[in-house]
C-alpha cells in the first residue's frame, strides 16, 4: 500500500480536473489576445474560469487576478503595497509561510518597511488584543497580513474577525489562504479582507497557477511583472490558459462537496488522532486540534522516543507512507521548523514532530496501515 | 479548412509534449520539496527537465531558473540587475517586447535607471556602431538588454557580435530570445549573453512556463518572487512539474528537429511570399525578409488597398485563418503596433499590415487555402 499524507504540500490533480483542462492541451489552442477565433475561444473560456473562481469566493471577476501560484500572489500583496507607499509597516506573525516572512524582510530592505510579528501562543493562536494594541497606539499605513489556515500545525487564524479589525483602524489586511480554499468555506463577501492569495495545487489543481484577489474598493498596486496588458495591466505573460481551466473546475468541485469533504476529512484526523492517543504512549499534537480551531487536513504529531524525525520520516517512506517533517514547501530544507520554533517547543520534541495532511482521497484502510506502521516504528524505538 | 497563422503568439502543444506530461498530470504526483519517495520522483523528473534544458542550449543546468514564463524572466534580468545597483543604465531598443520596454521604464521610475534606445533602420536592424559609440563614450555600469529575433517583423539581431561588444566594454548583456529558441539554433557558448529569456508556448510547449538563463559568472540577482528556497533560492513556489516536464520534451524535440524544421518554415514563407508578389500588386513587407536576416517563422505583409487592419483581419477570421495584425501579446490592443511606429512607416501602411507566422504545423495546402481567400478579398477591396 502507497499512503500519501502530504496533502499540505500538494494534492493530487482531480481527474475531472484534468478531463477539464484536456481540450485546452489538445484542440483548443491560440493565445488569449490574439483577437481571431483562436485566440477569443481560449479568452472566452479563461473568463468563464474567472467568474468560476469569483462565483465560489464571493467575490467579483475583476476581483480575480491569475498568478503563477500562491508565493507570486503574497509577493504581490505585499511588495506591491510597500512599494507603492500605501504602507509603511506590515503587522503579521512568525508562523506565517516564508513567501510571507521572507517577502516582508525584502520589504523592509527595500523600501525601509517596519515589520510587527506578533506573538502566537504555544498552539499557534494569536491575540486580537496584541493585534488591536499595535494598531490603536499608531497611526502608521500599515498592512495586516496573517494566513487563514496554518500549513504546518493546522491553526486557524479569526481571518473575518482580523480584517474586522483592520477595516476599523484603517488598515489594508490581506490573508494567505492557500490552505483554506477549497477546504473550508471562505466567502469574501463575509470576510472583509482586502486581498487574499490561492494556489491551485493546494486544491487538487494544477501546479503552476494560483489567483490573487484584490478588492474593487482596495488601492491599486504597480505590477510585480510587468509587459504586456494581460489580467488587466495588473500582471502580464501569456496565461497559463490549461492551468487557469483546471484552477476553476478544481474549485468548483471542491467548493460543491465541501460539506461531505470536510466531514470525510474530520473523520480521518479524528480517527487518527484517536489510534495515536490509543496506541502511542505520550503522543501529544502540536497546534489546534479542535475541529473549529484548526485545519481538517493538518494534523501536526509530536511522537515520543529517541528517534529523530528524519530517521521516523525515512522508515514511513520505507513503508510507502509520505508525511513531512516541516513545512510543505521546505521539507527538504535542513533545521527546525520555524512555525514549531515560534511555538517555543523544545528542539527535542522538535525533533519528533511528524505533519501528516490528508486529502479527500485517503482512507480510513489507508489510516490504519499508517497506524500499523508507526506502532511497530514506536515499539522498535521503545525497545533501542 | 481552419489555418492558424499565429505561431508567434502562440504555438500549439505538440501531442508528444502533452504524451510527457501525461504522467506527472496523473499518477506522479507530489511536491518536489518532499523528501519522501512522492517528493523525490518528481524532484528527479524536474533536475532531468533542467539537464535536457542545459544540453539543448549548451549551459549548465545550474544556469537554467524556471519560471513562469518569458515575461517574468525578463522582469527577472531588468529588475534584478537594476534594484542589486549591478547596472545603471540599460540599453534596448524601441523594437523589444512590451516585457522588456515596460520594464526598463519601470527600472526608471523604481531606479532611476537611464535608458538608451537604440534607432533602428526601416527593416528594424540595429547599428553596432551606435551601440559601441554608447558603451565606449560612458563609464556608467550598463546592461544591454536586445531581443533575438522580432516577434512582429522577424528581424534578426546579431547576438552574439553585441554579446561580445557587450563584454569587450564590460556591460551586462541579456537577451530575450524567446522567438528563436526552439526554432533556430541557439548555442550559450558560442553566444556570451549574461542572460537569456526563454518561453515554452512558443516552441510547441505549454502554456504558463519559461526559463531564465543567468551564466555562472555573472551577478547574482535579488528574487523577483521571494519565499521558499526553491530554484537555488532564485525564484519561490512550488514548481509547476508538468509545465516544466513539458518544457524539456519540447526543447528537446524542436532541437532534434531544427535542420528540417527550419527549411519546412523558409519553404513555406517563401512560398508565400512568392505567392504573394505574385498575385497582390502593390504589396511589401515589413522587416527584414532574408533568410539570414529574419526568423523563419514570421512574414509582416504590408498591404495595398483601402481595407484596414482590422477589417482584413475580420475577413481572414470569417474564413477561419488566424493571423494577427500587433504583437503577439497584445494583438487585441487597439492602436498602431509601437515596433511597426518605431520603423517609421506611415499610419496608413501600419493600418495595412498583418502578421502571419508559421509553425512546423502548417502546410503549403495551407498557404494556398490563405492566398486564395487573400486575392478574394484583395480584389473586393480593389473593386470597392
Amino acid at each position: 500500500m502507497r499512503v500519501y499524507l502530504d496533502n499540505a504540500a500538494s494534492t493530487p490533480l482531480d481527474p475531472d480536473v484534468l478531463a477539464a483542462m484536456m481540450p485546452y492541451l489538445t484542440e483548443v489552442q491560440g493565445n488569449p489576445s490574439s483577437v481571431h477565433s483562436h485566440g477569443r475561444t481560449v479568452r472566452a473560456a479563461i473568463e468563464q474560469a474567472r467568474r468560476t473562481i469569483a462565483e465560489c469566493m464571493g467575490c467579483t471577476p475583476a476581483e480575480i487576478v491569475f498568478t503563477s501560484g500562491g508565493t507570486e500572489a503574497d509577493n504581490m500583496a505585499l511588495k506591491g503595497c510597500a512599494a507603492a507607499g500605501h504602507i509603511r509597516r506590515i503587522i503579521t506573525s512568525p508562523l506565517e509561510h516564508h513567501a510571507i516572512t521572507h517577502t516582508a524582510e525584502t520589504c523592509a530592505q527595500l523600501y525601509g518597511t517596519e515589520i510587527v510579528w506578533l506573538k502566537p501562543d504555544t498552539r499557534g493562536n494569536l491575540s486580537l488584543s496584541e493585534l488591536e494594541s499595535y494598531l490603536k497606539d499608531s497611526t502608521v499605513p500599515t498592512l495586516i497580513s496573517l494566513m487563514h489556515g496554518n500549513n504546518e500545525i493546522g491553526t486557524l487564524n479569526d481571518i473575518a474577525a482580523i480584517a474586522r479589525m483592520g477595516k476599523q483602524y484603517g488598515a489594508l489586511v490581506h490573508t494567505d489562504a492557500v490552505q483554506t480554499v477549497g477546504h473550508l468555506p471562505v466567502n469574501l463577501a463575509d470576510i472583509p479582507v482586502d486581498m487574499l492569495s490561492a494556489s491551485a495545487h493546494k486544491f487538487n489543481g494544477p501546479k503552476g497557477v494560483g489567483f490573487f484577489f484584490r478588492r474593487a474598493e482596495a488601492p491599486q498596486l504597480p505590477t510585480l511583472i510587468c509587459g504586456g496588458s494581460q489580467e488587466r495591466n495588473q500582471r502580464a505573460g501569456t496565461e497559463a490558459v490549461p492551468a487557469i481551466i483546471g484552477m476553476a473546475a478544481a474549485l468548483k468541485k471542491s467548493v460543491e462537496h465541501l460539506p461531505e469533504k470536510t466531514r470525510h476529512l474530520l473523520d480521518l484526523k479524528q480517527y487518527f488522532m484517536q489510534g495515536l492517543r490509543q496506541h502511542i504512549p505520550g503522543v501529544d499534537f502540536n497546534g489546534e486540534t479542535a475541529d473549529d480551531r484548526a485545519l481538517p487536513t493538518v494534523l501536526n504529531v509530536a511522537f515520543p522516543g529517541t528517534d529523530d524525525e528524519a530517521l521516523l520520516l525515512y522508515n514511513l517512506d520505507i513503508y510507502q507512507i509520505s508525511a513531512s517533517g516541516g513545512s510543505a514547501c521546505t521539507s527538504g530544507a535542513v533545521g527546525a521548523s520555524h512555525v514549531l520554533t515560534a511555538l517555543g517547543h523544545s528542539p527535542l520534541r522538535m525533533a519528533h514532530s511528524i505533519r501528516f495532511s490528508f486529502g479527500y482521497q485517503n482512507t480510513r484502510e489507508e489510516i490504519d496501515y499508517v497506524m500499523d506502521k508507526l506502532r511497530i516504528l514506536m515499539a522498535d524505538t521503545v525497545q533501542a
